[in-house]
C-alpha cells in the first residue's frame, strides 16, 4: 500500500492526509472546494479548514475524483450524511478498475439519518465490491496534523487488511490498533455527540466531577447496548473508538455539543441557544436517529432518551435529571 | 440494615458517613483522632479532614471501636496499608456476636504492599467469617459530602448482599450499581494512581488531548489485563469502579499523582520534585507493588513498566515514551 487517497478536505481529512504523508505514503486529497485544493497545492496549507499547520509536500490536492484511480486505498472523510452520494460519485469516477476492490476506510462518524444505517452498511449498498475498513478514535484534527501523538482503532472484517492498513498509515505519533469488529468500531463515533450534550448539561448545572465521570461511564454502557443491538463486541467499546473517543468529546467544554448542553444546563431554552448560533451541534441531529433506533429496539438507554426529550419534546432539564437519578437501583451490566 | 458503622474519619470516611446518614441510616463513625470525633459530635463538622461541610446530625463519632458492635454493616475506610491491623483490632473490639458475620464493605483502594494482596484477600485472612463487599467509583469526597450526584459500584459475591447494601446506602444523589465481581471492583482503585502519574507526564509534555485520551484508554486495557490475572471480569472494568474512577483520577491536574507526573514531564527530576513536597503521591508507592505483580506474571502492561522505571530506576521520561510509541503495532485486545 503505497498511495493513499483521501476524500474530504475538511480539518479531519486534511489531518489524515498529513498523517498518511508523514507515514511515507504518496497522498492525494480530494476536496470539494477548488480554493482548498489550490491552497494546499500552492502553499502547502489548508488555509480554509486547518489554517496554520504546514502540510507535508507529498500531499497533492485535487477536485477531480478520477485522480484517485491509482490509489491503493481511499480514506472516506466526507460528512456522514454525504457518504452515500459521495460513494456513488466515487464509483463513477474511478470505476474502470478503480474502486471495485479498492479498500475504502471509513473515517466519518455518524448514522445515515434517512435509513438508520451505519457507514459500513451504506458502503455495502453503494460499493459492494470494495472491502471496507473503519478508522476511529480520539483525534482532534489539529493535534494529529501537528504530529502530536495519537492512537486509533483500525477495524476490518479481514484481519490482514486491518493490519496492512495499520502498517501503511501508522507511525510512532499515529498508532493504529487493529480489530475485526467493524460494527463496534463505528458505534462510539455515532453516539458520542449525544452523550457530550448530556455531559454539557451536567457541567452547566455545576454537578461536579463525580457526576461527570458517572455520566460518561453510564453513557458508555448505553453505547455498549447500542453496539449489542447492531452486533458489535463489548471490548471494542472499551477501546480507542469507543471510550477513548467518548472521553475526548466529553472533555472539551468549548466543543459545540458540550456548549449546547452547558447552556441548557444553565437554564437557557433551545430557542435562545439557537438564536445565537449559525449552525446546530452535530449531537442535536444525531440524537433523533439514535433515539429512534434505541426506542424501536426498546433499549435501556435513559441518557439518550432524556437528551431526545429535552431537545425535541421541550422536556424540562431538571425533571429529566430527576427521573434518571430516581430510577430503581440496578446491576452494573450492559 | 438500619445502622451503619464507618471505620476511618478522613475525608472519604466522613463523606461516606454523610452519605449513609442522608440515606436515613443511623451512622457511627470511628475516627482514630480524638479531635476528629469531638469536632463531629460537638459541631457536626469534620474540621480536620473535611472542613466547611455541615454534617448530618445522625452521625455519631467515636474513638472506641467497640461502639460499632451494634452496626448491621461496617464500611472500612482506613488507608489500604492499615487494613490488616485495623481489621484485627475490629475483631477484638466487637467479637462478642459482633464482627463475625457483620458484612464489611471495603471502601479503601490499594494493594497490601508487603503481600501483594487485594483488600478482600486481606479481610479473608483476618476476618474470615464476615462477608465482604466493595464500594468503589469516581468519588471526590467533598462532592459526595455536599450531596452532589455520584454513582458507585457495589460488589459482593452474594448478590443479595450487594443489593441490600445498595438499597441501604443508596439515594438519588448516591447511586450504587451492583455486581458480584469483588475482584474486578478492586482493580481500578489499585492501579489508577499509577496511570494518573503517566497522565500527568503527558500533560507536562503538552502532548495534547488525543494523547491523553489514548493513554487513559490504553491504561484501561492494562487494568483489564491485571484484572484478568486476579480473576476479575472485563465488563466490571468498564464500570464506575474501573473506567469511571480512572477517568476522574486522570482529570484533575491538581491531584498529587497527576502533578507529580506533570513535573516529571516538564523535565524535573524526582529528587527536585520530592524536595518541595512533604509526602509522596500514592501512585509512587503503588507503582512498585503493581509493577512487581505485573512483572512476575509477565503481563503486557507497558505504561506500568514505564512509570516504574521512571520512578525507581531513574529512566529518562523521553526515552520511555519513545519506547512506548515505537512498539510494534498490535491488535486492540485485552
Amino acid at each position: 500500500l503505497k498511495r493513499a487517497g483521501i476524500i474530504g478536505g475538511g480539518a479531519w481529512g486534511t489531518a489524515l492526509a498529513q498523517a498518511a504523508a508523514e507515514a511515507g505514503l504518496e497522498t492525494i486529497l480530494w476536496a470539494m472546494e477548488p480554493e482548498v485544493a489550490t491552497a494546499i497545492n500552492s502553499t502547502h496549507e489548508n488555509s480554509v479548514f486547518l489554517a496554520g499547520v504546514p502540510l507535508n509536500e507529498n500531499i497533492t490536492a485535487t477536485n477531480e475524483m478520477a485522480d484517485l484511480k491509482s490509489c491503493d486505498f481511499i480514506l472516506m472523510v466526507c460528512p456522514a450524511q454525504f457518504m452515500r452520494p459521495v460513494a456513488k460519485n466515487l464509483v463513477k469516477a474511478i470505476s474502470n478498475g478503480g474502486v471495485d476492490g479498492t479498500p475504502l476506510v471509513i473515517c466519518s462518524k455518524g448514522i445515515e439519518k434517512t435509513t438508520g444505517l451505519l457507514m459500513s452498511e451504506v458502503l455495502a449498498e453503494t460499493v459492494p465490491n470494495s472491502p471496507v475498513a473503519v478508522l476511529s478514535g480520539p483525534t482532534f484534527a489539529h493535534e494529529v496534523a501537528k504530529g502530536l501523538p495519537a492512537a486509533v482503532t483500525m477495524a476490518a472484517e479481514d484481519l490482514e487488511l486491518a493490519k496492512a492498513l495499520s502498517l501503511a498509515i501508522g507511525r510512532p505519533a499515529f498508532r493504529p490498533y487493529w480489530t475485526t469488529d467493524v460494527i463496534g468500531a463505528q458505534i462510539g463515533g455515532a453516539i458520542k455527540n449525544v452523550l457530550a450534550i448530556a455531559c454539557g448539561i451536567i457541567h452547566g448545572l455545576d454537578y461536579g466531577e463525580n457526576a461527570r465521570a458517572a455520566l460518561i461511564t453510564r453513557g458508555l454502557s448505553e453505547m455498549v447496548r447500542f453496539s449489542d443491538l447492531k452486533g458489535g463486541q463489548h471490548d471494542t467499546l472499551m477501546g480507542l473508538c469507543g471510550l477513548g473517543d467518548l472521553m475526548l468529546t466529553c472533555s472539551s467544554t468549548q466543543s459545540r455539543n458540550m456548549s449546547l448542553g452547558s447552556a441548557l444546563g444553565q437554564g437557557k431554552t433551545l430557542e435562545e441557544i439557537m438564536a445565537g448560533r449559525k449552525t446546530v451541534a452535530e449531537g442535536y441531529h444525531s440524537a433523533q436517529i439514535v433515539y429512534e433506533i434505541a426506542k424501536q429496539a426498546n433499549l435501556d438507554t435513559p441518557i439518550i432518551y432524556a437528551i431526545y426529550q429535552i431537545l425535541y419534546e421541550g422536556r424540562n432539564v431538571d425533571e429529566s435529571i430527576n427521573d434518571i437519578l430516581n430510577r430503581p437501583f440496578a446491576a452494573e451490566t450492559f
